[in-house]
Order: C-alpha cells, then sequence, then structure tokens
C-alpha cells in the first residue's frame, strides 16, 4: 500500500516524526502520546481509561469549553498523573494542539459537527486518528474524510464501541460458527429516551430542566440543536456497526440502497410543557421540533440480507439497541433476551439466550474481563480503547476503517433524504471504490485486541 | 343509507327473500341460515363455533374437494346435527348454493384466489357475507369488492380474527383510555415459521413432507404457490387489522404509503433439501422460491403514525405477530410481553404487562369468556363468529368493513410493487372516497358483541 511505504520519510529527523516514522526509525517512545480534542464527559470517560493504562500518556486536551477542562484537570490531578497541555483558546486552538504537541494518538471526542473536519486535520498530520460516533451530514463528507485518509500516513479509526458489546460479540462468534446460518434479515437501532439529555438546567447534565443551546449544558449545549432542524436517523451506528460485522459490509457485501419513514414529533414539545421547570408558557415550547419521534431505516445489502434501523430518542422508553440477528437457521432477538435454533431449541419455540452467551463468549471478553470490568457502557470501552491503541502502535488498518466510517455516517443523510422526498431510496455510494470485492474483517479475530 | 331502504323489496313475498327483506317484514326465521363456502380445515373450526350456537343453522357447506366435504359431514355426525347440503360439484357450484338455498349468512374460507370473486357473487345477492383474510392481488380487485358492497343491500364483514385477541384488545382498552397518549408507532405482522404447513406429504396436513400444489394437502394445495411466485407481504392483515383499530385508520385517519424490503429467500429451498422425504435430488429442491424469507413493510399514516409490518414465514422461529405499540406517554411490545408507562413504570425500565393486561382486559373478554374457552386461536375465533352473526341478525354495518378489507388487502399487491420497484413508494388509494373524514369506529365498543 503506497501511503504504508514511508521512505520519502525517513530522512526527516528529530522531533516532530509521526508514530509511523518514528517506529521505521526505531526510535519510538515506549509509550504512545494522545491527545483528547473534546474533553467533555465522552472525552473524559475515555481519559480515565487511558489514565489506567501503561503504555500510553494523554499529553494534551483541546476543549474551548472552561468548565470542561477544569473537570477534566481534576482527573489527572486525582489519579497523581502529570497535567497535559490545555488548549482552550477557541474552536481552533485544536489545530496548535496537533502541531505543537504532534501526539502519536487522537481521539476526537467533540461535538458532532466538528468530527470530520478534525479528523482530517489529524490526518493531514499523519496521526492515528480515532473518531467518535456520529450520524453524518453529506455524503461529501463522507468522502473528504475518505480523501484525507487514503493521502494520509496513518488511518482513521472509528470508535465504535457497541462492536464490543458482551452479548453482541458473543451472537458474532455465533455467526461465525455458523449457528444461525447464511443471515437473511437484522435488526439494530438506537432507543434511549435522550430527553433528560437533549435538555437540562445549564448546570446539571442530566434530568435538570428544559434548556438547551446558550443555556444548555454538556450534550444539550450542541446536541438538541440537531432535533430542531433535522429529520432523520441522527445516530445509526450503535446499532449499524455490530450489524455490519455480521454481515461482512465493505467486506464482500455491502449497502445497496435504504428508505426511511419518520413519525410525528411529539416528545420533545411535550417534555418541555410538562417539566416542572418548563410549562406551555415557557420559550422552548414555541419549538417545533423536526425530529420525528421514531424514525425507521430499511436498508437493502447486495448480498439479499435486509436491515432495519431503529430510531427513537424523544419518548418515554427503556433502552435498547433492538437487536435481531436471524438466519437460515435461527434467531436472535435482543429484547426479551432469547434464541431459536432450530435442532437446538424446541421447535416453535424461544430459548433464553444465558447458556449461548455463555458459551460463545468471545475470546477478547473472555481475556480481559477483569480489566474491562468498571469500564464505561458495561466494560465495553475498555475494548475499544484497547483495540485503537494496540492498532495505533503498529499503525495498523483498524477493525472499523474510513470506509465503515463513511458507509455508516452515511445513513444520517440518506435517512434525511429519504424522508424528506417521501421514502424514496436512496442509493449508497460504493465509498470502497470496489475494495469491498476484495477486503476481509479484522474485526475480533483473536482475543488480542 | 339508500342501500338499506328496503322498501322497494317489500313487495316481493315468500321464499327467497335476503335476511333484510325478511326482517323487514317480521318473517324472519327465528335462526339465521349459514352457509359455508370453503369447507377445509378454516371452515371446519368455524363450523365447530357455529354448531355450539343456538341461533344459527348451517344449512350448506360448498367445497369441491370430497375428503374436506367427507371430514366436515363427520363434523354434523358426531354433534348430532342435521347434515347440510352439499355444493362439491367443481369450483362454481358455491353459486348453484348461493341461489337454491338462500342463506341469510356466508362464511368465505376458501382458498385466497377465490375471496373477491365469491364475496362479489353473495353481495349482489345481499347475503351478509363473511370474508375470511388474506392479502390481496391487485387495487381493482378492492375496487371490485368496494362496488359490490355499495351496490348491495347487506354487507361484507372482513374476518380478521386478531382484532379479538386478549392481550390486543386490554391494550387497544387502554390506547383508547390514553394510557399511551397520543400513538406516535406501531410495528406488527406474521411471523410464523409455516415451512410445515407449505409442504406436506399430501395426507397429513402438518409437517409430513415436502409436496404441494396437485401434491399437497390442505393449504400445501394452494397457498405454497404465492411463496413460489410473489415477493410482498402475502398475509398483512393479522398484524395490521388490530393495529388499524388503534389508530383508527378509515375513521379520521389512513394509510398515505407504504414502502417494502424483501430479503433473499433460502428457508423453503432448505426445508426441502434437509427434509427426510426431500433431499437435493428431490424435484421441489430445483424449484426458486420468489418470496423474500422476510419482508418489511413501512407504512406511513395521515395523522403522522408509522407501522413497520413484518411477514416472516419461511424460517425456523417462534410464533410472534410482534405487536409494539408507542405514544407519547409508553409503550407495549409483544415479544418480550412488557409495557413502559410514564409516570407509572420506573423511569427508563419495562414491567410485565401481567397486571396491566389485567386491569384492562377488554368487557368483551370479560364478558364472554368462558364461552370463548376452547375456540380456536386462544378463545379469539368465539368472538369473531359471535361479532358476525349479531351483526348479521340487524344488518349492521361491521367492525372491519369493506373499506377497511380493501385497505388491508391492498397491502400486498402495494408490497409487491415497492418490492418490485426498488423499494419505490407506494401510495394507499382512499378506498372510502374521502368518508374516513366522518366514520367513527364501531369496533369492541361495549361488552355485547
Amino acid at each position: 500500500m503506497k501511503r504504508r511505504d514511508f521512505i520519502k520519510n525517513t530522512s526527516v529527523a528529530g522531533a516532530g516524526l509521526t508514530l509511523a516514522q518514528k517506529k521505521k526509525q526505531g526510535r519510538r517512545d515506549s509509550k504512545l502520546s494522545v491527545a483528547i480534542l473534546g474533553s467533555g464527559f465522552r472525552g473524559q470517560s475515555h481519559i480515565s481509561l487511558l489514565l489506567n493504562r501503561s503504555d500510553c500518556r494523554v499529553i494534551a486536551i483541546a476543549d474551548p469549553d472552561k468548565e470542561m477542562v477544569k473537570r477534566t484537570k481534576a482527573m489527572f490531578s486525582k489519579s497523581g498523573n502529570a497535567q497535559p497541555m490545555v488548549y482552550d483558546n477557541g474552536q481552533k486552538d485544536y489545530i496548535n494542539l496537533l502541531d505543537k504537541e504532534k501526539p502519536d494518538v487522537v481521539i476526537i471526542s467533540s461535538p458532532w459537527m466538528l468530527h470530520t473536519e478534525m479528523a482530517i486535520a489529524c490526518l493531514e498530520r499523519n496521526i492515528y486518528t480515532g473518531m467518535e460516533v456520529c450520524g453524518g451530514f453529506s455524503i461529501e463528507e463522507c468522502w473528504a474524510l475518505i480523501r484525507a485518509e487514503e493521502k494520509s500516513e496513518s488511518h482513521l479509526f472509528f470508535l465504535e464501541n457497541v462492536c464490543y458489546r458482551r452479548d453482541v460479540m458473543a451472537i458474532l462468534n455465533m455467526v461465525r460458527q455458523n449457528l444461525f446460518g447464511e443471515l437473511i434479515h437484522l435488526e439494530c437501532g438506537y432507543q434511549h429516551d435522550l430527553r433528560g439529555v437533549k435538555f437540562n438546567d445549564g448546570k446539571t447534565a442530566y434530568n435538570s430542566g428544559v434548556e438547551f443551546g446558550e443555556k444548555g449544558f454538556s450534550e444539550a449545549k450542541w446536541r438538541t440543536q440537531h432535533s430542531v432542524h433535522r429529520n432523520g436517523d441522527l445516530y445509526p451506528t450503535h446499532g449499524i456497526g455490530p450489524v455490519a460485522q455480521m454481515i461482512n459490509i465493505n467486506r464482500g457485501n455491502r449497502f445497496l440502497y435504504l428508505t426511511s419513514v419518520a413519525s410525528k414529533a411529539r416528545g420533545l414539545h411535550n417534555y418541555i410543557v410538562d417539566h416542572p421547570k418548563g410549562g406551555s408558557s415557557h420559550p422552548n415550547a414555541k419549538l417545533k421540533f423536526k425530529l420525528g419521534d421514531k424514525v425507521t431505516t430499511s436498508i437493502v445489502c447486495n448480498n439479499g440480507e435486509t436491515v432495519i434501523l431503529h430510531h427513537d430518542t424523544n419518548l418515554p422508553r427503556p433502552y435498547s439497541l433492538g437487536f435481531r440477528v436471524q438466519g437460515e437457521k435461527g434467531l436472535w432477538m435482543a429484547v426479551n433476551k432469547s434464541i431459536h435454533i432450530e435442532g437446538l431449541s424446541e421447535s416453535h419455540r424461544w430459548e433464553s439466550q444465558d447458556a449461548y452467551l455463555k458459551k460463545y463468549d468471545h475470546p477478547l471478553w473472555k481475556r480481559w474481563e477483569q480489566k474491562a470490568v468498571g469500564a464505561g457502557h458495561g466494560g465495553m470501552d475498555f475494548f475499544l480503547v484497547h483495540s485503537l491503541l494496540e492498532h495505533a502502535k503498529n499503525n495498523e488498518v483498524p477493525p472499523f476503517d474510513v470506509y465503515d466510517a463513511a458507509t455508516w455516517l452515511a445513513i444520517t443523510p440518506l435517512s434525511e433524504q429519504s424522508i424528506a422526498t417521501g421514502s424514496q431510496p436512496q442509493p449508497f455510494p460504493d465509498f470502497t471504490r470496489g475494495k469491498w470485492l476484495k477486503n476481509t474483517t479484522k474485526f475480533a479475530l483473536n482475543d488480542a485486541y
């Protein structure tokens, strides 16, 4: 691969080399240097994992939010780590971080609208780039990421943590061992009552009020605006990432097209009106939220599978990613925690998933379980950060690469376009430009990382 | 309503009067006369309920299948009822039945392709017409039913039994009492491993072989052919009927359009190849089944709700109609038998449905529970037949009328069209021609029928 041929760079000496260059010269620091762009709660969660590791140092953070910087610095003090360099002089100060600190690895955990811009800046500087998830804005943005990565000497690792969820990995293990036969139909999504996240009192992050934007705090500050103006699947990747692993998207298979439907929007308005700090005369009660309370997207795949993707964040409900994995021989549904496998299960009857999840527990989980305990989101964040750093050490192609990022991000603008046009089907570009014909999966093939 | 004005008919005297005419003249027999068109297993199931009732007599059956006629006659002997007149001289002999026996009520439980033709013949003869469910074939067929009904002095009762399922009626009760608030999103469908129904050995109906068509028995004789040639939601009404009650379709609301996706087809072929009486050299192993194993249809409603409709009949799986009823205030899902209602349930947590289903048990079920015990499909068939006969007695507009029949049947051809055109959206005609603006529901408003 051309961009992995670093001969052209070996004449550059001293500080300021990329990780790949340092490695090539056998001069790499024994610890990876990591910078965090966006040190809000998600960035802090990553930092807490990084501070527990002996193979990296968090050398710098960039965030214009003084309150979040303060909280982040307190984490370093509390854990007895050296303070990071702080770049908090506006939203472009992260560029100075990249140029002055020259981190080996960057984690981008900023608001959604900054992800692509930041990732491109990192890739241009040949930094191993971990980019947090969200939905995208345009197909052109997806291509821009790909252009930047293909020119870069480094890689984009798309940080989809749910791929590491224990039950999901056990099911993937079962898929790979052919328990379900050839896969036929899958469902997934993001079904999470975010009303108490989208609104707060500007001080306490969750369930504290009905403000957002400039008057909000944390995610309410920036995330809620998307629900005001956009109608589509705004957050597809927690569902589609794991499903993509099971049906080998971009690796012998690809998404052909999608259609989306959106319900009416009631939940966010009701929340404002019914909240003790809101009411029908609160200014936010006048807003018309564009985001349908339930957005459902149907995807048709090249190899004949169908995928249904749920987005449901404005209504009272229990958390559920709604996984369904159905093949020739059997079916798993997460919502009732049940499995049916022909020949193993009683005909026409569910079995509890428990024995299967235990038996097919993924080697990664078996090996690293104790390390994962206490990590964010039921331990899966440990595996995510672990994988990011281990791949970065050797500048390896990540399991969720720039083509996956582009494909998964594209669901958001495509679903918006479908809804805006009365559910017209929207084709997926082949972001790999044919590489999906030969590429094979690199995800979780053993217990290493 | 013009067709209910029977003055023009009162001069006709003697036998051969319609039910409505006899009633008008105060000359109606105290028992309804019922005829069954199609006395296969579904017809026999209805007959067993009818033979238990004191308000009707089953006077005639029509079916060209000698074996099924024999079984049906045995039911009459066993129960000590007078034998019905039998019309078994080919597929058109039912016309002779209608003209000679002049039944008050007909139940059409023949193969799908005969439903519309038979219903139109009954309506032309002003017979109160109960038509069994299936999916339709064309939009024109739906209009033909409507034209026939609007000209008739009688009515079409579309026999969707799942509207009477106990949990479904309790949830409808909760919907009407506003437990869920304004409804936002619904799911439903027909998910039933029918492989052992679509194929048999020509003698035993279920799980006995891999034959169908002329070599098959019962449903395998005619139903399987649809899976060979058609790709769409072939059986939408068990799901959509109950959902239509909850969101008042054709009564202040209507379906605007749908899109459908279909997965690849593997299940039926596998079944033939893997069956001990089949194998890869069995002639049926050469067939290419057109019906995708999983067909998913998304419907957008005039009042802003979305409906997802599942069709899944070719793969190993437990039976599930997959109901999901979601509103501003809460959510029911049948698959995990759970409910979440804001203010009642713990925040972000499921509750068992049990206490809710008990508390909101529908008055119909409370009153008739003992009668329903033992009736087909968990008792709901009792309510269906009960409702049909009670409505027929007074020639009342049924709860599921010809406009519902047309709307629900239309899903099949519309889904076929959508799949055939790469999931292009397909508009629903307004079969009511505006009557949905004013019509209101007649379904299950009290405990009578």
